[in-house]
């Protein structure tokens, strides 16, 4: 399993509509995406380890996918109306990030990911143009 | 809900050793913050959006407690100790975030966090010491 982790650094002048992200947009992603989305998850920025709010990232998702594959397949068409959305929301350019998921849940459901382990034809296929921008 | 995220920016020259962080260190975390640590969850990073390897972090953990002060009454306590064993895995200083867990699950199990909302008290009471180092 990977996870594609869309994060929006923060910054003082920076404006985020934490509403329309979790009503609008990710659920725009979401219907777009299909069945290829397992599901995702969204953090609104608190602090940072000294207490100063909002911390590094004012808002974060996070994109569960069986693979690179997957996510390209089902991300890559709608990638434009995707990220068209985005002004709708915020000013701030997000940074992009896909990990594999190592452990998906420590207390149980799916607790070390027995999914395939990307390799490296899923990242050889990986051309920018297909992800989020 | 709360989400504290541990990020550990990439760096060419960087040292990480993803077995220890998975069976060493957070079986570490788990065992002092006892109950308090809801579940965790951990990344490995793949690559960025224009396929760049790891990507902005070579590995990520997301520590899930019920509240901040959850946190803090747990971790604090064994700080020093979880954070001396950072040097066992990597030379990297992580990246530390605070976040309120918005969605936790969009495709089910907690789907929209019904916990309460961390509000001014618990961050006020959030001080330097008590997080990670």
């Amino acid at each position: 399993m990977i996870k594609v982790s869309v994060m929006y650094p923060s910054r003082s002048d920076a404006r985020f509509d934490h509403d329309y992200y979790r009503t609008k947009h990710l659920p725009l992603i979401k219907s777009k995406m299909g069945a290829a989305l397992r599901y995702y998850t969204i953090d609104k920025g608190l602090a940072d380890r000294d207490g100063r709010r909002p911390g590094a990232f004012v808002a974060m998702c996070h994109l569960l996918c069986d693979s690179v594959g997957e996510y390209q397949s089902s991300f890559g068409p709608h990638a434009k109306e995707i990220n068209g959305d985005i002004r709708n929301f915020t000013d701030v350019t997000p940074i992009v990030q896909i990990s594999e998921v190592v452990v998906e849940n420590s207390a149980g459901r799916g607790t070390e990911s027995l999914h395939r382990i990307p390799n490296d034809r899923d990242l050889a296929s990986h051309t920018p143009d297909q992800v989020v921008r």
